[in-house]
């Protein structure tokens, strides 16, 4: 049985060549959940959501992120990544093993990012499966679409956060077997990163994920003292990228790397040949003092870079507020680094956290034909300004994501489902 | 007739070695529009206004920001400061002298500034004396507290924006006399900067502010093509500001600086001799790509700091956001220029933005006995986390900042005077 129903409004999205198209006073024709037309006229015989005076823009995609740090973004901002994993995250994460409580926290995080202007994630859970299980459930049932990972760790980790490397292997398939029926939220091949995975299970996982077809994510190249205890780890690797390739888990299936504030020359091309998407995490990498990812020069590599909100080392879940993160660290990479990599504009992050971040999905992150109707909505006539009626709606957008980003949206559609 | 009230809640603010202090459940006693105490004990005879379960801390002090850029706030952010200038800023401030235009600007910016976190300030109006005047009753009459300047501009800048040498002069003079019955809001002299005024202008301008004891605000070392420009035209000068103490207008007075993010070492000892104010703009800093301020250098020199949005070249007008902004950019300084120069922690910026900017109104900033009373109330249990129970008054304050800044505050009072 055909569904089909329109949205009305300013409709804005990105082209394949970077730009903005801008439709104004139209209609978004949607049919069994993708995009069909974007139409001046009005559509007979369909039902129209009327969001006039509102933007309609496809949904943000944030491409790392972490569910159980949730609970405390925006807390404990004072240190670095290792001191911060030792002192905060992990005993978080622990609590994650009493399922009342992920109930509870899992819960907080799926009202909130229903609200938020993402769409689509890939995030990070905990090692424990029943947790995992849970949320991947719940994120299920809100109608979001994704990734969620079984975190794997079985070494230079607390004992409370050790697995077991048959455990953690058994666990892993366990949890990938209990999402067979999910529909929106799939399970992802997720070792926390080198240091915490022994040689054992590394390989395990790339056997699961080469064997299942199962996309693979990690972190790489976050900071200084990680790349050079990665270095001492895995010695016969050339540098840290290569070290994931040296286990088969770079890019033999789709794979995403977070952060990548510190690649190696050497790193470019391999990151580029085995078609990886870099998790670009601007707020994360401020907070921790990691430092500021080279994106102009990863672009110009013809890398594909995706935006995220690494919560809980960014402390904010808005990926239009991220949006305007890069761009300001891209500036000051340009000015303090090197004056060749230009800045970030607005259009091309907008690009990057859509379109671009979106092909890791398949059709998804533009109003082509076809796509999926992943589609915001935003109230932007709440921000008052006497040039507001003079803006065209790329202005509009800009406006709202610097001045009203991380207020709930308007309404939300996943594949064409209104989840908010 | 003696006027005495209490606000109860959660009570912190920034004590003189930098550190919190906290009081829950306690009463914040108001008598005379001056802090009398904090005390646990309720209180006989007063009004008492019921915040519990809020963060009751010291109203923020917006040490730099421009009123009438506020309507492009979070527009036209792809440019670097010079170019953005004559594009942007300068046609919009045009439009100033249309005094209808200024009345519904500059009654947005009102309005909005109202519901801020910031109860002090010093601002930028523009050229228009009429326009200077109605902002400043606009500012009067909703209670806020600060500084205005009608800015000066006499060379340099295009036709609809250049003043006559005395004209300018005349204006100045009258737009302080029109002011002298105001009660919280104060004319400060406001050179725009050391390109936009003729030697004469400037000499006049420090004239005015030595005889009539008027504080001064300008603009000091932003960007790299202004400094080298500002070499150009006072060979004479050692340096920036050194140039503005050769007119006499670097501390004879109570003097604050804008940006400062390209101090030179002998800079340094300037500014700390002459007991200037540095109002440190990260965002705007990171938008026009100036750079990143070496905030803990100054620190260090002793030099005097307090925060600023900097609207419009920063895109919020939320002081609390800054907070975070300066935190995240020091650490970006850290690791990427300085190793030596620690991050700021939060407990420091609140600090530099409350009591230490505080310093350039009076007893302002902190709820030490006879400061003035400026208060904001924020509700912080509008962020949910499984935390929350065990968060301390500071953590609920970061988590705020970084989570919820921006919103409007729940209540807010400058000496003493309810305004919102």
């Amino acid at each position: 049985m055909e569904e089909r129903f329109a949205l009305f409004g300013d409709i804005i999205h990105s082209e394949r060549d970077r730009t903005f198209k801008e439709f104004r006073d139209s209609y978004l024709m949607i049919r069994n959940g993708r995009v069909e037309k974007i139409t001046k006229e009005r559509p007979e015989g369909v039902e129209v959501h009327d969001y006039r005076g509102m933007l309609i823009i496809p949904g943000l995609i944030d491409m790392h992120l972490h569910a159980p740090q949730y609970q405390y973004a925006g807390l404990f901002m004072d240190e670095e990544l290792l001191d911060w994993l030792n002192h905060h995250t992990f005993p978080e994460e622990g609590k994650y093993a009493d399922i009342e409580y992920a109930e509870r926290a899992y819960g907080i995080f799926t009202e909130d990012i229903v609200k938020s202007e993402t769409t689509r994630f890939s995030l990070f859970a905990t090692i424990h499966e029943d947790a995992s299980l849970l949320l991947a459930r719940m994120l299920e049932d809100s109608g979001l679409a994704g990734y969620i990972g079984k975190v794997n760790m079985d070494r230079n980790s607390p004992d409370y956060l050790k697995e077991d490397t048959s455990e953690s292997i058994r666990r892993t398939l366990s949890f990938i077997e209990e999402m067979k029926d999910f529909k929106n939220v799939m399970p992802i091949i997720t070792p926390r990163f080198i240091p915490s995975c022994s040689n054992r299970l590394l390989e395990a996982l790339s056997n699961i994920s080469r064997e299942m077809h199962i996309p693979v994510q990690s972190h790489l190249d976050e900071n200084l003292s990680e790349i050079e205890w990665v270095r001492e780890l895995v010695p016969e690797s050339r540098n840290y990228a290569d070290a994931y390739a040296h286990f088969h888990l770079l890019g033999e299936e789709k794979t995403i790397m977070a952060h990548v504030v510190w690649p190696g020359e050497d790193e470019y091309p391999l990151l580029k040949n085995k078609n990886v998407f870099v998790a670009h995490s601007p707020s994360s990498n401020s907070n921790l003092s990691s430092g500021i990812a080279p994106v102009r020069k990863m672009l110009e590599a013809g890398i594909n870079i995706g935006l995220a909100t690494d919560l809980a080392g960014g402390s904010s879940m808005s990926m239009l507020k991220m949006l305007t993160h890069a761009i300001e660290v891209s500036k000051l990479y340009y000015r303090l680094k090197d004056e060749s990599a230009q800045p970030l504009t607005f259009r091309e992050a907008f690009y990057i956290a859509t379109r671009m971040a979106g092909t890791f999905f398949g059709k998804v992150g533009a109003f082509d034909e076809d796509f999926d109707a992943d589609v915001i909505v935003l109230d932007t006539s709440s921000i008052h300004t006497t040039l507001y009626d003079e803006l065209s709606l790329s202005e509009r957008l800009e406006l709202y994501s610097y001045r009203a980003s991380g207020r709930p949206v308007k309404a939300k559609f996943v594949k064409g489902r209104k989840v908010l």
